[in-house]
């Protein structure tokens, strides 16, 4: 029912330049240097990919927890590219469907890209992909054994591809051999201070003589709890304070803000 | 069959209020103040979908001991909401039907909420939505996956979503990844003796004398457990006393209340 | 193939007094004080249920050794509830039906007690219904999800329903939370020594001076074991002497009696 | 698919005399006291059920070592009973079927036995039935269920049904729960020394001098090991023996009955 | 399916007397007395089951390591027979059926046997037709049920039917109960260094003073190994000198041997 | 529906010397001493077939780190045998394909060679021809025991074949009892500092004062990697400098090639 499966494959895939979009919501802030350096090495691989002969197929992994800009990078790298075939396969519009479905619906990006000379397929949120639960653990080999046979596969002559994976389970993926498939590995960092500090004076809705001891409790903290802390912190205790904060005219209250941080950290 | 199951899916659900309404056949009583910073915190939360415009989808974990009251608060914030789309998700409804079938109705409350420009989804004992069980354990990892990525997945632009999630599991929830997709996560408390005393004077069934002995005697118990034991006080060792108590005639004897005590919990 | 199911479930089920008088073929003895104490109990609660504003939904457990009257009683408490709906919900009128099928013949007991104002679902042997076996453990994940569902799920307003369970696996109905969703359970005791006498008076089997002796043998036995045990002995150990002693014209010999123990007890 | 596999079931089963004839193919020797008594017992039981009012269904498990001799008695106590309805349930008839055909064929068995005023139901070698295998363990649920049900399901009023299990495995089948369900459990022994010398004096293949070592080399052997041995042992060393030994006119040297010995027995 | 499996049998399954001379290549070199042993017992039980009355079905397992001659042993019995019914049941001609199906051609070789009055059914490497793998462990327990009762099963009055069983997994066969089902047991040695000695002699290709090392090399060695080694070696170090020692021109370089000897046995 | 999936198999496989091109896409280079003796070693079992009367089947396993040069070897090996038929069995053609179709395509080769004097089958990869997975671990039962029945059986008269598998799980396959089903087994090693020189000067990419310190840094590492890192180390720190390399104006910086080195290695 494989066979059946790819033909439930619609045959276009919709704009994938929305996708990567959708991933970059809040368009791309500083997060300091670590995160740059990751850019960068991830962009010299799309140099190699384009001008080497020896190697037609480069994959990366972006590993991190959750929450910390993985799929965001993976997109920008992406849409920095410049390639022609630039697609992500996300759990997210394969709801429901049946493991060899979706199986399916990879294989068929891959062929897709095997057509281009020049490709990046994303794999975003490789566990999530794979069905993964902690628990049993759970996944599906089906999946897992595709993808396996796909990150090895060669492309046909002439053609080239960059896979970019991303994962906050890397310890599973590694221990169901995935880690050895990907040529390269990098660990996307939660916030440092420092790097909180940027984020905080690009945001400003703090006072000057508070940004410093925010930004020291906002230490390890992946970048998307730290915008949802800062949207919490910005309604006030009682509610309705958030335009005045985004305009400007007032500032978040720092006892409110350790408040909120209760809320989101969990221990 | 998912596709088919998506067809078994009745075009409309009924009306939501009711089944809001149904979460607290008894109404609301006070139950004492960390029951009500909750109820606070969660108004702020829907505050926040409604003016934010960095978070389009918040979402909250309400866990707490069996029947501590989890539903009907998370009930008492859809309707205190005043969202145009308000919609529990629950086992009940969902009777014997096949895995597949419930992700069906799950994505299809999602769906409908997408449409609204405001939005509030209650998912209503997500242990049970997850078909859990603690041996084994088993679970559903069709419906856990689909969570896992409606949690998740962002609504489409201009849209905002805040999904409420309720459980007595959250440990389970805790291992398979649940509470990290969760903003927030809440503990409803179960009656400290003071809580427990503010019902049982709004109830005035036990002697003034007695009323202390009872609430120090109901401690660490959770609510629905509380009326159910005064209830069955009520009816008197011989029956029939139910009547004159409840109209004030009679007072509970407090020697049989805590002979129904032993018979409620457990050791 | 769940609602295909619903179609097998025949109209009707037959008349129900037969099926509860069926768990009584022997009539009921006075098995002593807590057996009184307990149909009492569960007495208060069939009026607490008619008379309740409160709790249209009340669940009680009937849990004990294998063999001790726990059906016995629940039929009893049915028969003299005089409720118009009184249903037994046993795995003998299931045998070999698909797990889906038991569990929509479950369903429709609920969906007919809901139509009468006032009722009562014995669940019999739900480590039966449940198909448990203690190796793995195995049992059916669909049928506890139904009934731990059915067993909070309340009635349409106005509508009353008591819902009786029986096991002799109360730890393994512990064990997957079943036991939390019952208000209230009692544990049904085998016999003592003073009980064992009282059934052994009633029977009037044994010589004036052997009862305290094969009372003392029989401590701790369940009441299922007693009848087979007395019939054996009743035989004679020649066989043909059954009828001298029902007819009181013989005792049974107690050395013979003592040597059927050995065959019943297991050690 | 079980109403589907009722009608697989052929209408009648064949001549069951025949099926119970089968289980003593050699006749009945004397094997010893301890075999006498299970016997007379098992007589008893069947008596209890004829006369009986009270215990219109009685259940009794031969378990011991394979090859004991546990279907061969289980054969003669129905041939033995008079009984218009004797049935013997066996894996052999059902070999390669599917689980619920297998049940089907079962419950067609009781039902059968439930028309006739007195019957005797066999179950045959009860782990096989349930297609049981150590490791795992594994075995088929399905059939479990049904006997489990069977095992406690009580006759039409005026019907009498005795069943008679028999298994090498009673470890398994206690830890299961079937063991609890037997009203009785009786062990078919192995053969004793001086159980051996009876055997081997009927037979006559020894000579005088030698039949009490071989007794003793034989203490402790299932009665089917015992015949297979002497089988072997009478060929001879060279082979062509053995008309000579059944004739009379030789004995088994009784060096080459050790060697053999060596071959049969497992350390 | 099973019923339907049985139609998939063709009707008769070819030249079996092919398939038994196919386990013997080579032809039957002397392997050392041990072996010549478990030939001439294997002989005795095919008189027993000819001359026999009271032994119609005997079982016998042939165990070994890989490669020790066990099916060679077993087809030499059966074509030594000259019982008109001789049938090798090998997963060889069963490769990718279903397990069922697979039961289907098994069952249809013994009721093919229970037709002549003497057979002889050879179940070739029993783990094999268990699709036995020893991670899990696992393997086709429909299977295995079916051989455990047709290693039970009688065969129809007046005819006798012997079943020889060969394994390399004694001990997976012995813990789900196989061995005890089989009569007699015989263990099938690998080569001791005087065994080995005298197949080297009949080859003869060594020089005589190379003899004595090469066989103590060769101490413990399964039969099919040391042939494959003896073709390794006779190749020579360069190639092409295979001819020339076959034809005796020349001998094997001993140096050679040894290096060919790390590369087949395994530490 | 084995026989179903067969007749899905197409009828001709395509050029199977393109895929043994494919899998030494930039040619072989010497990889020191080691290499070359498993290449001649594995140039004898050729002969060996090609020669033998009494080994009309050899088998032949190649192990090793994941990317050492299995594969390159295997195809080599193939290529130089100048056989008739020479087939490469590989997951990469088989992706998303059911498991019993896997199996009818894995027969169909091996059917095909059987048809061929002589023959050399690569299964290529066997852990993912398995679709094995370490967490569990789980695999493929089904195309296990068929590879294992294929890997034992003999071709047809006349016929001959040599079978040469890879693999980089030689633990796990061991523990299913491949290993023991290859006659031979081989393990490719890594590069040494001595070999990695080697190939170092062959590409003359360092300038010659580093060559030493790079090929230190290369101990032990696959070819595979070795190459990936050449080229990521090319485009130099900025990018861009990779023309510059190879067409030997420059030199990669010894620096910038640790770092690089970083990246791929995993600790
Ligand atoms: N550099 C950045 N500047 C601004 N916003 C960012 C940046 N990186 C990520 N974000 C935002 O933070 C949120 C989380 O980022 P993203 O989804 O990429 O993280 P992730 O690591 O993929 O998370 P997950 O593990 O949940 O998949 C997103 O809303 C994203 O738009
Ligand atoms: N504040 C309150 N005042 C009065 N009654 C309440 C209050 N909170 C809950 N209840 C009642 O207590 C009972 C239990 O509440 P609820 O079902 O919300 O608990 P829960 O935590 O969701 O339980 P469960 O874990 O079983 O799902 C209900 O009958 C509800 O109407
Ligand atoms: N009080 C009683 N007086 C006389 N007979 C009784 C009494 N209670 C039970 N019995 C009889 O004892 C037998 C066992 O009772 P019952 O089936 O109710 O036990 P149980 O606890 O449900 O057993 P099980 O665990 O097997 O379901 C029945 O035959 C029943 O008629
Ligand atoms: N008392 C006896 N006299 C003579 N032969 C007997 C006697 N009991 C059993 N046998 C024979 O011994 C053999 C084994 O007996 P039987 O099959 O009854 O044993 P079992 O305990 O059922 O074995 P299993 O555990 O294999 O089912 C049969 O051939 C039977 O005919
Ligand atoms: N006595 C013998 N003389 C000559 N060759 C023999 C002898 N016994 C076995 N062989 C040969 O040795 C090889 C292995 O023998 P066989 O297949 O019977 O072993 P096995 O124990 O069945 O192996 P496996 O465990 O792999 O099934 C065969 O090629 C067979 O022809
Ligand atoms: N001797 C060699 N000279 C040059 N390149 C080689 C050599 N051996 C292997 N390679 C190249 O190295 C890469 C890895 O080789 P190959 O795929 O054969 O390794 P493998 O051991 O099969 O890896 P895997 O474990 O991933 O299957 C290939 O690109 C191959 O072309
Ligand atoms: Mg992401
Ligand atoms: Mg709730
Ligand atoms: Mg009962
Ligand atoms: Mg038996
Ligand atoms: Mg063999
Ligand atoms: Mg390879």
């Amino acid at each position: 029912d494989f066979l059946h499966a790819l033909h439930e494959v619609p045959p276009a895939f919709g704009a994938s330049t929305d996708d990567l979009a959708r991933c970059r919501l809040n368009g791309m802030a500083d997060c300091g240097d670590r995160n740059k350096h990751i850019y960068q090495r991830a962009m010299l691989l799309v140099e190699q990919v384009k001008v080497s002969k020896g190697s037609p197929l480069v994959t990366c992994l972006l590993e991190g927890s959750s929450g910390s800009g993985k799929s965001a990078l993976a997109a920008t790298v992406g849409i920095d590219s410049d390639f022609p075939y630039v697609k992500i396969v996300s759990a997210e519009t394969m709801i429901g469907l049946h493991e060899s479905t979706k199986c399916a619906q990879i294989v068929k990006v891959f062929e897709d890209a095997y057509k281009s000379p020049l490709s990046i397929v994303i794999l975003d949120d490789i566990e999530r992909l794979l069905e993964y639960v902690a628990i049993g653990p759970r996944f599906s080999n089906i999946i897992s054994q595709t993808l396996l046979v796909l990150l090895k596969r060669l492309p046909p002559k002439g053609k080239k591809l960059l896979v970019i994976g991303t994962t906050s389970e890397v310890g599973f993926l590694d221990s169901i051999g995935f880690c050895d498939t990907f040529s390269v590995t990098y660990r996307v960092p939660t916030l440092k201070t420092e790097d909180a500090k940027k984020v905080l004076q690009q945001l400003n809705v703090f006072a000057e003589e508070d940004v410093d001891a925010a930004a020291e409790a906002l230490n390890d903290m992946p970048i998307k709890k730290l915008y949802m802390l800062i949207e919490m912190a910005a309604q006030g205790e009682q509610g309705g304070a958030s335009d005045a904060i985004y305009s400007g005219k007032q500032k978040i209250n720092i006892a409110h803000f350790y408040d909120c941080l209760q809320d989101v950290v969990r221990y």
